[in-house]
């Protein structure tokens, strides 16, 4: 197996150079939501390129809209289609699915952007813009690997699925789409940005909304109504209440080192139209991390207890209640074996590539990871170059060196899943 | 004295159907700030066949926002005039101001309300419609009181200084307008919506902002931010706690019925821009309640304490110090002494046209009284038919008998204050 790392290593520093250029390409692609169609031309020539058998499509909103996990703003889905590109084995080896997204955030503030948000700009060893490290370094890793593995002559037995995805940030229509498109495979691995460490669990996400009410008045004689402001805290409270049991249940040794595994947040609030008017309605939106080993319909549960028990224990909300509601984006969770042959044969890896042993977690954040878990039945593992303290920040930015490490890793690790068809191998 | 009594109770019985049309007529001229002259127009009309002095001028926004008390978000007060109707005394009397606004509040949502917001509808012995209470009925009350007087042949010995003000609903720039433009009295009345209590003192009041600031992170990963809205809620409590102190100080006669003398209001909230986001900023608007007795400048520094206080007793607020900002409207609270005589005229006509001793309390609000007492040095009592239960609310109403009621208690309030030139008086 030795000759072919060696190999692989030398291809891609002799790449090097290429694989920046496609980086800077994609990044230079301001690919947010309904806009994705440039990146993905890139991505479908690059696929061109290696030869690969070349799937691209439209989702289809109307159909998807029906499915129970179907999460997204729109169900228009014209000039953002999905690119799928296949390294057809030549059978009896393990098949591999290797998700990227090519959406990203919006470059938001663009004064706090030290250069263009979507400059691809180099600059000490980094690629810099909007989706660098969200994740088109992890997008080029993917074809690098499959690259360096036709470069250097290996033929494998199973199936290469990769899957360039519009749709992630707003809550996986895309990956949705390729899975009930009939895209399986033994396994899959996603590139999203864990700073080289290896999260076979992932946390989930739900969007939550909660209405309080109140009984305005005029400032001046705010004793005659019931400050929503004042009401609030009294919900804020139970929030905190209901993170610490939640928590207080994740015993996961993944999150060992997490000080808050699947985290409440409350991340907006708004009430009142006046400063002289006693408020009578506050409204506050937030997050409800969702654990690798419950579902989204149990963290809901959980939610709409502790409303309830709000609406119980207290005068006002009696006849007053405060409302709960479900909105925006949710991502499922996603837990792989720690024991699963995928886990072990990428931290091997890793090792083989880096000299050690891979740091491995349970992800704060959730991925399509879910949805290919959970609605495809694939195992799921997400490792990847980036780094989520930049990502959906300005100046986000991807070390190359990772980029290319991550290559390496990667083609070792599709090697070794699916398997050399040593009959088929041109070199030896 | 009991004979014009009789006379202009009768009188004003004959002209119930005329004061009404009157009010329709202003009621329906929605007159918002930046909109007065139609309403003005009509006033100024009134005026004429009253055979008052007329004073017709636009205030002068440049020369006004130079006056410390200058409270406006506008400078051009074009086609906003104020009216002044003088009824001219013989000479020798007490003079006396009779302060009313043509200004009201916007409508707000219209589907609220039962007829058009500017309907004047008559219904049930009631007029609808925005500025009924607050406070046209209340400028009726004034000019059926002087033509009252007028027409029973009753001569003044004191000038009667009646001023149709703009911008009260925006801090009485109107009214600092007339005090600046020389108009001085020995007593004022304003007949904004006491629902015919006396309030020889009314509470004064300033809006405040306060901008809390944390630390923005992933929701995902919220520890490692600092949420503005956990930070906002010490914020609350402490300003619960200054409204107790400042309160607890309040031992005034006129508050014993008034459960919070001085409120601390905070009206409105807002912070963060993103559910699964830590918010970095929360903003609270308010309005803070200045006791008759207090400047707004004491009122001002105690909040200005407490907020340094904030920042000394956190950590984070040490270095992230909480922002304390005065802006938009303000009111100055005002007081008259109760054994002022103009208190004790007011009283006994009161009690002489119900039969029974006025309550005396004092305001949960400002008016332009604060401006008239203590820039214009000019002792005032605020009493009128409206009721404040319905100002800047849906379906605003004033009680048609009050209205009238009020114009008799003020007639023979104005002729006892001013008294009767006997030699001038055309009946006896």
């Amino acid at each position: 197996m030795k000759h072919y790392q060696k190999m692989i290593h030398e291809w891609l520093n002799v790449q090097r150079k290429n694989g920046i250029r496609l980086l800077t390409q994609l990044v230079q692609q301001a690919s947010t939501q309904g806009n994705e169609a440039k990146a993905q031309a890139i991505v479908v020539e690059k696929c061109r390129q290696l030869g690969l058998e070349i799937d691209i499509w439209e989702p289809d909103g109307e159909k998807l809209r029906e499915h129970p996990y179907f999460i997204s703003p729109r169900t228009d889905f014209s000039n953002s289609p999905n690119v799928v590109g296949i390294l057809r084995g030549t059978g009896g080896g393990r098949s591999l699915i290797l998700n990227s997204h090519i959406d990203v955030v919006p470059e938001g503030e663009v004064e706090q952007w030290e250069d263009e948000p979507y400059s691809g700009a180099i600059k000490g060893g980094k690629v810099y813009g909007r989706g660098a490290s969200d994740m088109k370094g992890g997008t080029v890793s993917f074809l690098l690997a499959l690259e360096a593995i036709k470069a250097v002559g290996i033929r494998l037995k199973g199936d290469v699925i990769f899957q360039s995805v519009v749709e992630e940030e707003s809550g996986g229509a895309g990956t949705l789409a390729a899975i009930l498109r009939g895209y399986k495979a033994d396994g899959a691995i996603i590139t999203e940005p864990t700073n080289m460490k290896l999260f076979p669990k992932q946390q989930g996400s739900l969007w939550f909304r909660i209405t309080v009410h109140g009984k305005s008045a005029h400032g001046g004689t705010r004793y005659e109504g019931v400050s929503a402001i004042e009401k609030v805290k009294m919900v804020l409270e139970q929030l905190q209440e209901l993170e610490l049991e939640r928590n207080a249940r994740v015993v996961d040794p993944l999150f060992q080192h997490i000080s808050i595994p699947v985290p409440i947040n409350v991340g907006k609030i708004e009430g009142g139209t006046w400063p002289s008017s006693v408020p009578d309605r506050v409204v506050i939106e937030g997050r409800m991390g969702v654990a690798p080993n419950e579902t989204v319909e149990m963290a809901k549960q959980e939610m709409e207890h502790c409303v309830s028990v709000i609406n119980q224990s207290d005068n006002w909300f009696q006849t007053h209640p405060v409302e709960l509601e479900w909105f925006g984006a949710q991502w499922l969770p996603s837990s792989i074996d720690e024991n699963h042959p995928l886990v072990a044969v990428l931290a091997d890896a890793y090792k083989r590539v880096k000299g050690e042993t891979p740091t491995v977690e349970a992800s704060p954040w959730g991925t399509d990871g879910g949805l290919l878990s959970q609605v495809g039945q694939i195992p799921t593992i997400v490792f990847g170059p980036g780094t989520t303290a930049v990502a959906h920040h300005p100046n986000e930015y991807i070390e190359i060196d990772n980029m290319l490490i991550a290559a390496e890793i990667l083609a070792l690790t599709i090697i070794h899943w699916c398997e050399i068809d040593e009959a088929g191998e041109r070199t030896s």
